[in-house]
């Protein structure tokens, strides 16, 4: 392998495939060798044709793929052999998509990092109670380990196959797996999240609409979100134990997190300091904010994690109400999408962890 | 008394002064006869100096009220003068100073309608339990009516003197209210909200500067909100019942509420229908939004409140997870600040509560 | 006629069409008859199923029209003898679509007042050098009034057909008509034009998706923009004498312009004020800003004509460099749109022009 | 001096400190030794107590600096010594505090990057036609070089203090620099700039609050501003030459800048395109967006050069209008500021000058 990882990215036009060339152009130990269009008006063209904040960072241009076109059979058979050629590929396509396009690959040998929802749930049945069809591909299921190193450090660094978290699932995951870690807690959490413009994707709709999107605060997936299938796959809770309700904010970047926690005892705020600092322990991306004096960056808040791979977490106690709050806040295109993929990559070739992301500085004055 | 309503602003320059004065230009039956500051700088000035975007609308001048201060003995004696001559006035003053202006104001004889926190609380304990502190008044608390048309209409109608509610009081109630109309139904009930920076009021701080306050969802008071005493009053429920955690979000006007139920049996959706049906029959501000088909306006969301007096109002069965989700959005100036004062105002004087109100017509493309 | 306007609104779905709605659901002095729709979806629906804000203010359904669908006949019809029992009906239309409807209404008789800009124009081949093709009916264009009443009142209030001004133009204009009233003047004006998304309609398309559109400081049309022809026609300035650049600001709703002036003479502060005032006395709508001494309000900023009919306009002296400022700031769809297309109507059918219109007090914390 | 520059910055709180400190954590050839604040409260806090971004990537903590307080002694004469022992100091105190400062600092004989405005002139009179008040200090201002890397490189690398750049003058700077370029033109330049919130400062006042920030589009410096000062330097322009007027729009962060150019020629587009490249060469950040097909990118704007110390500049050619048209969009507070500073120092210490700002990749959706 030696010190230069030969890389690509299936899917490289939306959001997704955006952050991730973001992290991979300044990688220093990545030779980035192809990413993937669908679009023929973009075929051959320079990537910062269709990111132009790329413009001066990459000389790189789309490939065409479209494996299911055999108009362009030259272009696919091309492609297969780069992804052959490669040590990992990233795929960058939407939910749905890559189960389509995955055996291809599989049959390559070369490592896959999938950003979409197709293999991050290990039980067939929990796939179809959220998705509502029976998963295509459930044997492979198996196969792939879900890509938070926060939770799955030493799997990934032996993984083939990883499938990374959705952002919502990131922010409700990093907010409540301290829990877990306190002895003799049973626990239900009832999430509400809110979220920025970018996480629903680069398909302009009108509920995207600028004019539109812009001063809401929105109820959506109000009773229920797919990630929280996730949810309840890596913190191990059943369905009464576990809800959540989606807000869209005015902000484009962000995911902000509060579980609202009711439990079998009382739990003191010891208990809570010291389940947080073991369950992070050793995870250089989490920054516990649980500063009861106030002020700026005393709790997890988006302004602090913009533009960075930091998963920010933190807790209060409400005596009064008897009520835990476990907080989170993370960017959903780096902790919740690409940075996850590429911190994952890090540990998969032996690579510090913090490989590229650690440049990353976040600026509480980017939005 | 006539046809018009004489009246004037005691406190004009902060944001509810404004949003008095946005209402009070333009009302029809209101004759607005003076309007106070304690700056200076802008005694004898015009309100649009302060506020411009009211140039054109009124050629009002501020009247300079400092009654601690005897270099203003004659300009205090003439404001006492001016409100005795007044039908009612309006405190547009900061929690914690209208307490200290009332004495003057009662002795009157005027109808008072003010807008602080001063007095919404009947019970002194509440008080002191969420503002820290014993009530220096607490004899005047049982003449105050809690101003929120919705729920007391009727004592409205022959109130004297009016304490209007809070903004984020006021979501949580209209969210939460019609649940008390359910029979035997016990429930807890714990809110989010997430807020506009004006709710923040005028004066600015490192906290409210536009680089700083722009991109966040920020919790704060995450543990308890001095609104939430008034919702315990209204509602009629003890701590352990009801809780709240705030957030900032990036927009200036709105507040959006969520209050996640669990009860002590199953509530069918017609239930619901019912509950918020019959408390809202009769309240023409008051409009429930809760299409299980999505979409715009499916459910309440401050987009489609911005700049009216209107309070949408919401819920959502979460059978898997057990839960009762109640939903409010409303404009924390309006219905959560003067619009709740003038409607109020409207139904003291006989008018029709609608008055000037009902031309507030929202736009979604305000923000 | 009697005490009440009869009218409708042809093409309801967008953004014209959302704002002719806000200003007439609350006319004291209009009866709503219909608003039409191409979309079949939509047909017999409230409007506020697509304009969720007006839930509560009208109970006025979509009615279809496809006049060029045979399928539609009877619907088409219908509109019709609607259109013919009116006394004016709005065109709410897109620009090149007026031009394709407007012979069925003529035949009726009934009054339009058009906000498109297919008959903006008197002169064809302005049109033709804008616009890039023939107007196809060059003949009807002498027939319509160009519906800015600042400058237009008298022949409106006589008017059968309005063609309301763009919105940029609306703002060019009001700023730089007071200098066509100095004596002995010779000038060019090189406008910059900043504006917020509604400009672009409600069509989503990536230029307008929030994640894309937030944060822009986007020029567009930069060197020349369509509505530049009716500054032309409107000021009587020749090409040369007459350039403007665009910019996309991060904003939903406003136009701000400001126009660099280079004159044959140098020109006095007390010229300029007297040019403003005699160009703008008996409007009631538009409010000179000019005050050198700065502060809020001081110059003509969107934040303070938000929501409103106002058209603020101000100017400035830059002797050091030879120049004059001419300024100005509207909401692009109020004064630049719906509101001079109601302000025109009000003169139309005898009422003060204020009517409706001044009780939308714009509030400068609406976005 | 070997491979790490030892440094510090004095003045750490404010958005130019935040501004060198979110690049200088991460630069890998930097020691940051010391970061000075005048806040008693936040002596020996850590930084991100200040900047919570910053959480996790920094354990410096502040200083203390009063130099004029005695009862900071010891202290002061720490820092000096820490000065001594650096090998180049940041100046990151606002406009007017350098020069009370730099007399200490000069004695160290340690090089000094000042980011004010107090040595960027290097005629005394031209400070004070600006400033309003003659220069405490004229007989240094020969000493500082003008920290614009695309203008003045080689001297850079030579220079013992820098005076860097404001936002603004670098925008106007970077837009006009490559007309000087074409042979035998002679030009007027007339420029409106948009700025975000933070080139005001982290001080809170009204006009930054965000309620009133939010949704401006609002005049400021209308006729002049200070920065101008810096362009008739550098472009060597007179008075009758350039001038510019100030909009602040909704944004935290960015620069855009539109010069109208009228000239006393012709000018054809491939003179521009020779002229902006040859500006140009060997200028790692700045990149040519003058694209005629127009879409993404195809002209500067502030979106895709957020975070980044890219400067993107442009031009068109409006023949009708006899007009010139060059643009400019940068970051305030990278190439604007800290990224000019950090550039500048690359240079002056032998590394490539784009070491750690290149990994600073802008991502447009950051607002």
């Amino acid at each position: 392998m030696g010190n230069t990882i030969k890389t690509g990215i299936i899917g490289g036009t939306g959001y997704t495939g955006l952050a991730l060339l973001e992290v991979l152009v300044r990688h220093p130990n990545v030779e980035l060798g192809f990413v993937t269009t669908r679009q023929e008006s973009l075929s051959g063209e320079y990537v910062h044709r269709e990111h132009p904040n790329l413009y001066g960072l990459s000389d790189l241009k789309f490939s065409i793929y479209k494996p299911e076109d055999p108009s362009f059979k030259e272009a696919n058979q091309l492609l297969l052999k780069q992804v052959r050629d490669s040590d990992v590929i990233f795929l960058g396509v939407p939910s749905g998509v890559s189960m389509t396009l995955i055996k291809d690959f599989l049959d390559t040998g070369t490592k896959i990092i999938d950003t979409s929802a197709d293999f991050r749930l290990r039980d067939p049945a929990l796939y179809k109670e959220f998705y509502g069809r029976d998963h295509p591909l459930p044997e492979l299921l198996k196969d792939f380990i879900y890509g938070l190193p926060e939770l799955h450090r030493e799997e990934i660094k032996n993984a083939k196959y990883i499938a990374c978290p959705g952002c919502n699932s990131t922010a409700m995951i990093l907010a409540g797996y301290p829990l877990t870690k306190i002895e003799n807690l049973d626990f239900k959490v009832t999430y509400t999240i809110m979220t920025g413009s970018s996480e629903a994707g680069s398909e302009p709709s009108r509920a995207s609409h600028h004019a539109e999107r812009s001063g809401v605060t929105r109820p959506y997936s109000i009773k229920e979100h797919r990630h929280l299938a996730e949810v309840r796959q890596e913190l191990k809770l059943p369905p009464l134990k576990v809800g959540v309700s989606m807000f869209a904010v005015p902000m484009v970047r962000g995911v902000e997190c509060i579980g609202n926690v009711f439990t079998n005892r009382p739990v003191e705020e010891k208990e809570l300091w010291k389940a947080f600092r073991s369950a992070y322990e050793g995870s250089p991306f989490i920054r516990i904010r649980a500063r009861k004096t106030g002020g700026p960056g005393s709790l997890p808040d988006t302004k602090y994690v913009r533009g960075s791979n930091f998963g920010d977490v933190g807790f209060f106690l409400d005596e009064k109400h008897g009520r835990i709050g476990v907080l989170s806040a993370i960017d959903n295109l780096v902790k919740g999408d690409a940075g996850n993929a590429i911190q994952s990559m890090n540990l998969m070739f032996g690579l510090n962890e913090t490989t590229r992301l650690k440049d990353m500085v976040p600026s509480y004055l980017f939005e």
